[in-house]
């Protein structure tokens, strides 16, 4: 049974070590997720069960790779940032984008009942993954704003389209005809004269997408903290968002971030205090 | 919200498509499943169960994709070779290797409780994933064996290695004491005078991994036929398997197989009978 | 001068290794040669100097890389094929371009003289390079007869196209005009009716380009034989021209070629006698 | 003659486009010249017409890319670097390196006799090429650093070296000898004492390699202006080089530079005035 007669075939391997000092992005997005969703009678226009899913799977991808300083999720889709120094796997793309999209799999399906309970995950479901290179701070914060564009754009089209076909009665197709040539002016009138709905007071977890960001946060009344993954439904198209936590570009450790940890708290948060690092787990 | 601002942000993905003709293997691979399968009470040095878990999420894969001509599976890896005529996803690489391992990682989680019974999953397992060309069949060809010859060399190792440890109660050290500088014959000997086993009769799957074939078998007393994946446990490195399945360099459709049904079924292929191909499901 | 301090840039190079077992095509062409060959009054459809230049430096390649099987050069292009199992530079895809490139340039530039005598090179040409792969030697086949192919089609237009200017007076409109539409018959039609052309009598490296092959050839009366670069205008679409040099695509030393080398010699072949080899020169 | 058939055969080509928004370095290299340089008598430790016909070639490049904000060249190599922002070729990497390379080459050979004179070119010289990309602009200082560092470290060796040899009569090996293991001081001493040398007086051309950047400078006594390659021998390891040129990182118009053209003119400059833009020539 000559071993070496075979082992050349592994020098057929290429190395996929991605260039130096870019940010890394590894982006993950749920593979026929309209029939998924349908087969699972997710609520529409979003079904925040569904989203806090995807968010604690994103989070236990953020446990696992401390060089991740940022994720973006919307959607079925998940952005991973890791920092221009990051040195994982000795950068090999294959590995970095591999692992991230398993671990996120695996998460998704194993954590399921914790946010659907009785209702049960009927079939495997697959996100496809993909890695985007960002040479400057700024493309990174625009890569970050097309997302985030996007969600607006997409969640006020669905809110819009979902009430007319939900509570007005219209089939998809007259919902569809109704909005067609629509800019953001018209959708957010029809929402406040045929339903009430102020677009903007609709919750911002639907509205921005969630941030998912590691931080230093008070867990009791002495003051104590403790580093956790937290959620964050913020505006990081401005430049706001990146002077207060400064230290994402950086590379810097988790700053103090003034998270409010009152009862009753959100199921993701509550959660998210369950969750163990990569280096104190198992 | 000026999307377009943006957009430019899509300019930096890369176009990672795949030499044309090349036969494509995506090979996964558990991550840290030396402590998985601990924590899992694994049974040593082979657990039925969990290479049963491997071959059903591996032909979960293999109903999704049907230019995988071939799979085979040993430990906690399974390589899938894509035809070389394969045009999926327009052969991008990132796509299929994506796809694959998070459609793999998903079923593995999903389908746990069918093999594992009582016993929980207690963590989400996590896979990594590479891509690799082969330009001849008879590189393809030396790809397996250098695969199978690798299980021989594990296998054998480790059935002694257990034995020692369980039966004879050495420590790990001591059993890797004892096994140092010993070559195939010596460890045969091992097994037959002190443990009274044979290793050629050892189950197959054990000594030779497992080929997962796409084939046309017999369902019923009436000569009906279905398409299936099925299970081999088959020596590849000779060359009467690839005459015995010759469809398979030549992309040509599943063959007819005769395939032993006769009960009991073993589970794998009572559970292999239910799954699904592509495009008859959900 | 803390060297140390900027090596850490060298890191920031990539491994460009070609994948191994594939064919692997050098084809350079040269840059904006309409203006070029206008500029330096080439002959037209085709000046033999030219072309015999290009035979030359491609000869001046191939001395140099003894990896290269066969060559083919048609126009202002030049196709090198290193073999399968070429090894050079350890494959590393830029090296083996740019090197290939350069000698091939450096050369033209040099032995410019040679072929046009008193007329001056005005201005340094260029030539760009690309490397392509190809897994089988069907690919590699079909590849080359898709260069022989141009060839065929390109060079009957230009001697309908440059007949009708040069003979008939068209203006280069009016001959396009003229061609517009026409097949392969109505081309070979013009040039025997209207200006008593039989295209098939035509020089054969007019019509097939250039095959340039090492050989064995007998140089004298003793039938003495040493290793040369030759060149053959033949054509490779067929099977017969494969099997009649069976050497190249397995690789085996150059076979002997019964090569006319009676007086007077073509100039091309007086000057790639002269023409020594990598390990011979200098 | 059916072309069609063949035609598959281009879908091989991949694409190579390169990351945006990272600087582009080609640097190219002579190979064998330390034969070369033996075979062409070069002075020793360095030929000022080598040098200079090193300068002048890369000067034609930046001529036709205007792309390229500054040129380094030291020995037998250069580095062209391509602002973050180029498009030329559409960032195609083989098109970008090779044709550089290839005028490059071909511009050293055409010009050899305007700096040789009589002592003829004797083979065509080869020259490799490679691209490097660097994400940040510091990543870019660095690497021009580090040839520079490059340059005096090895200059200042050489220098030594072939004092010992031409004005001691040491052979190589017990030139090599004396200098094993001494450090920058050590060799100043060598070259001040038993020389009566002042490194630092000797030409910057020798100890800093020159700089070519694009400029308006004065070309007459009314105050007229041109743009121009110019070669500028100066330190750009300190940070005072990048502020007084701020354009190049900003890929700003040519700057006006105070540049001497008094009487004599060096030659390199004489040829440097002669030397036309891509779009004013032929």
């Amino acid at each position: 049974m000559a071993k070496s007669k075979y082992e050349y075939v592994k020098s057929y391997e290429t190395d996929d070590k991605i260039l130096q000092n870019c940010w890394i992005i590894v982006r993950i997005d749920g593979k026929a997720f309209h029939k998924f969703t349908d087969a699972h009678n997710f609520d529409k226009p979003n079904d925040i069960r569904g989203l806090n899913l995807m968010n604690f799977a994103a989070a236990c991808v953020m446990k696992e790779f401390n060089e991740i300083v940022l994720s973006y999720g919307q959607s079925d889709e998940y952005s991973f940032v890791f920092h221009r120094s990051a040195n994982v796997y000795n950068r090999r793309a294959s590995k970095m984008m591999s692992n991230v999209n398993s671990l996120f799999t695996s998460s998704y399906v194993f954590y399921w009942n914790n946010w659907f309970g009785e209702q049960k995950l009927k079939y495997p479901p697959c996100f496809d993954a993909r890695i985007v290179l960002y040479p400057s701070d700024q493309n990174l914060k625009d890569y970050l704003s097309w997302r985030q564009a996007d969600v607006h754009i997409n969640n006020l089209y669905n809110t819009c389209f979902w009430n007319l076909v939900l509570n007005k009665g219209l089939t998809n197709s007259q919902a569809e005809e109704r909005l067609r040539g629509t800019v953001s002016s018209d959708k957010n009138e029809i929402l406040f004269t045929e339903f009430d709905i102020n677009y903007n007071n609709l919750p911002a977890i639907f509205r921005k997408g969630t941030i998912l960001l590691t931080k230093q946060i008070k867990i009791d009344e002495e003051n104590r903290t403790r580093k956790m993954v937290i959620p964050i439904y913020d505006d990081l198209i401005r430049e706001k968002f990146w002077k207060e936590h400064d230290e994402l570009l950086e590379k810097k450790s988790p700053k103090y971030y003034e998270f409010p940890l009152e009862e009753p708290l959100p199921e993701l948060v509550r959660q998210l205090l369950e969750l163990k690092y990569q280096n104190e787990k198992k």
